[in-house]
């Protein structure tokens, strides 16, 4: 029933085509119907010389009736929502482009039937009217909770208010649950599906006094994100962050106990590498599993390249593997495959979310090689999800970010006013990426465009057109038949 | 029958949202099935307070219905394809907020049900390999021809061999033709449906002798642009670039005539203001339509306000109309409705190519307010092809660009190293744009990012994931039910 997962390690590294026959011969899941990969099949390679009249073509017949096929109306029993952070057309444009050529496709991500795109503003929050670049924290809030709100918060509303998330909703309904990230756990997009605080800095019980005082538990509140994420108490909390583990609660019931130790308290299963994930065999109620693989964000599967000023002119370079990223630390396609062995089953269902957070986290600091590496990732944990959908068509797959960043792909060798990296393409030649959002020396940022999402399943007819981010949550828990005021 | 261009005109400057109801109370247009516009309504602007749970929500019902009647898979009569030139989600998003607010929609663009990307690489012309940043000239001949080709070419593969246009194609297959712009006909987009020439400059006979002498008359070539297009003779053509038509032809039946003495002497019925536009009430083969409103391109809609260094730490502007918009130069609406009114016929179908061009233009020179106007201008020709497809439902709409461009929504007030600008928007915020991939004092930089393709009618569904750009040419001749090889 277990998984290839040193193999698929190294598989990424050296040729992602190996992903899509590293997945299981036989169905390793319980409880699905076992059904062949049968109905639509998304093929979107060019597969003609380019040079030729339709040698670039990506359709070889009228999709119609694939589109029609993938327009199943009844609800889902299982929902997986994969979340690149800071990641759009832009980005995934540069990693196609980077490690299958222009003509490629990225597995997973390429091969959901159904797209659109949707709007992500957050409010000001004193005047609540938009405010038209969002962070992390106030677009995870509205894909979690419905709710738009200010950035920074995390999974309140404008006035404070906890908003329930789909998380916390699914549980109450009796499904599954799963979170997992490269990112520590409690970075905005995996703490606002366990957690309502009014700071996203707000991570361990420390910055909580100082920060979010109303929300200590020594002030009577919930808690920091890190004691709330052990309160909600998902099924499956895989990730990094493990050094807010050893901070102290400073009240209530676990005081002047570790977070740590008081996760050992409520009964979680803890691990800290790959081996030791693969070798889980239950995560429930009664023992979660919490895997945490780094005192902060795991480590990039690429190492740095860094665009700089007048990067167009210099020789184009191939990005490498990160030689921090050891046998230690799980790729995100196992995480994932592991998280779905885990919480399926064949009474109930679940909802699993999965993020590859580093996508942001390397444009910022303007690495095209750190943000395809982490786009590898996240097309990798893509078609994991759908590997497992087509198998169990009662699973509906989003694939969005929650934001979109700074790079841009411009001229080959043209020089900007930004920082620029020229790549050594999968088709041979090079590409010119440019981040030009940020002062000399300042972070790059994020753009507050309308960013991609695609889905396959029951219910992926509603990502298809304009869409808001608050339209996700909706169509998640309406998939799922939620009882979204059930406690 | 005719149409209520002037009023049309004002009412763009004013509100967006008059053009809804801008249009005709009664069908117009002969030949149609005259059926109301019944089936698919898409409506996605948020409709609720913003500060709410679901108040931003766009959708408020399941949509797998509506997806499902757009899935018409029988083939089209008619096809209009509009391109805004340089134009894709984030000149989409600056548009949206700023002239109908971040909750808002586009209207016509964010109204097609059916949504999708495609890829827009060029080719490399003496490799063969792909070129990350296509321009105009080649995305105009992937989408006119199929043919994937080099920078600058109009219309001929890498090895210089005309590829047939889908306005030839038509032609040949006995459909009306039409070609609207904004932009000198000669442009690159109007260009690659009705010439081929190795060097998009070779606008007019004299360029034609120097830069692409194997493609000059006297040299027995097809001849400069402007004299294939009268060659190639659709039945409505309506743009800019009279002043092309003041060169001598230097070889030929026409040698010593001015391309304008050409033109009369081969049955073209020429106009050069909206007025006389409008009082058109035939165009065909024995007296085509050759509607020339500027010597270059036409005025933009709204005036300039360029991006600057430091533009972030300004105060926000509003765009203001441009004072050199005549009463006689045409809106893009007005001149497609006129279009579709002529094209449209009981008997057989036509297609129509509308471009908003200085998008692009506007972009390259870091003007914000310039390319929100034309992408409204965008917007309004969308509303009216839309309209008569809702009433002509065996015509498929499809909007997209042909590449995608330099300008970013970045955090407001937050400067960058590129050139920025803060505009006041329908929210009664700033927003700033930010214009980071040309070095000081050059133009901007097309970006290299897969590009929004959107579509209504029979055969939308295959704009939905991920497409190339030569697709788009097989689904539109493909849907037309026209044979390619017909002479």
């Amino acid at each position: 029933m277990d998984i290839k997962g040193a193999t698929l390690k190294s598989a990424i590294l050296v040729s992602a085509v190996a992903l899509s026959v590293a997945g299981c011969g036989s169905d390793p899941y319980p409880g699905g119907t076992g059904d062949e990969a049968a109905g639509v099949k998304i093929q979107r390679d060019a597969k003609g010389n380019p040079r030729d009249n339709g040698g670039a073509r990506r359709l070889n017949k009228d999709q119609a009736e694939a589109i029609a096929d993938s327009l199943q109306r009844s609800g889902a029993k299982n929902v997986i929502l994969l979340i690149g952070d800071g990641t759009s057309d832009q980005e995934y444009t540069i990693a196609r482009n980077y490690q299958w050529g222009a003509g490629g496709i990225i597995p997973g991500v390429d091969e959901l039937p159904l797209t659109g795109s949707y709007t992500t503003y957050s409010l000001d929050k004193d005047t609540g009217k938009p405010n038209y670049t969002t962070d992390s924290a106030a677009s995870g809030t509205a894909l979690a909770t419905g709710t738009k709100t200010a950035n920074k918060s995390i999974s309140v509303d404008l006035g404070g208010r906890p908003q329930r998330t789909i998380i916390e909703i699914a549980k109450a309904n009796g499904l599954a649950t799963g979170n997992v990230t490269t990112a520590p756990l409690q970075d905005a997009t995996p703490a606002v599906q366990v957690s309502h605080v009014s700071n996203r800095k707000c991570e361990g019980p420390k910055k909580t006094s100082e920060k979010c005082p109303q929300d200590a538990v020594e002030n009577g509140g919930r808690g920091s994100i890190t004691e709330q994420l052990l309160q909600t108490r998902p099924d499956v909390t895989l990730g990094g962050g493990w050094k807010y583990f050893q901070e102290t609660a400073a009240g209530g019931k676990y005081r002047g106990l570790t977070l740590e130790a008081q996760a050992k308290e409520r009964g979680f299963h803890i691990v800290h590498s790959a081996a030791e994930l693969m070798s889980v065999r239950r995560a429930d109620q009664d023992e979660p599993l919490l895997g945490v693989f780094d005192n902060g964000t795991l480590p990039r599967l690429w190492g740095k390249e860094k665009a700089v000023q007048g990067g167009a002119n210099e020789p184009p370079v191939k990005c490498s593997p990160n030689k921090k990223f050891t046998d230690q630390t799980p790729v995100l396609g196992d995480m994932t495959r592991k998280a779905i062995d885990l919480l399926s089953q064949p009474k109930r269902g679940f909802f699993l979310q999965v993020e590859s957070a580093s996508i942001d986290k390397a444009a910022h600091s303007a690495d095209p090689c750190g943000q395809i590496g982490e786009t590898v990732q996240l097309s990798d944990a893509t078609t994991v999800a759908l590997e497992y959908a087509k198998k169990h068509k009662d699973t509906l797959v989003i694939v969005t970010g929650d934001h979109a960043q700074s790079s841009q792909i411009v001229g080959t060798g043209v020089d900007t006013s930004g920082l620029t990296k020229n790549l050594m393409t999968a088709d041979g030649v090079p590409m010119t990426v440019n981040y030009g959002t940020a002062l000399k020396g300042e972070d790059q940022q994020h753009s507050g465009v309308q960013v991609r999402i695609a889905a396959y399943g029951p219910g992926a007819a509603n990502v298809v057109g304009l869409t808001d981010q608050t339209d996700t949550f909706f169509l998640i828990t309406d998939t799922l038949g939620l009882d979204r005021k059930k406690k």
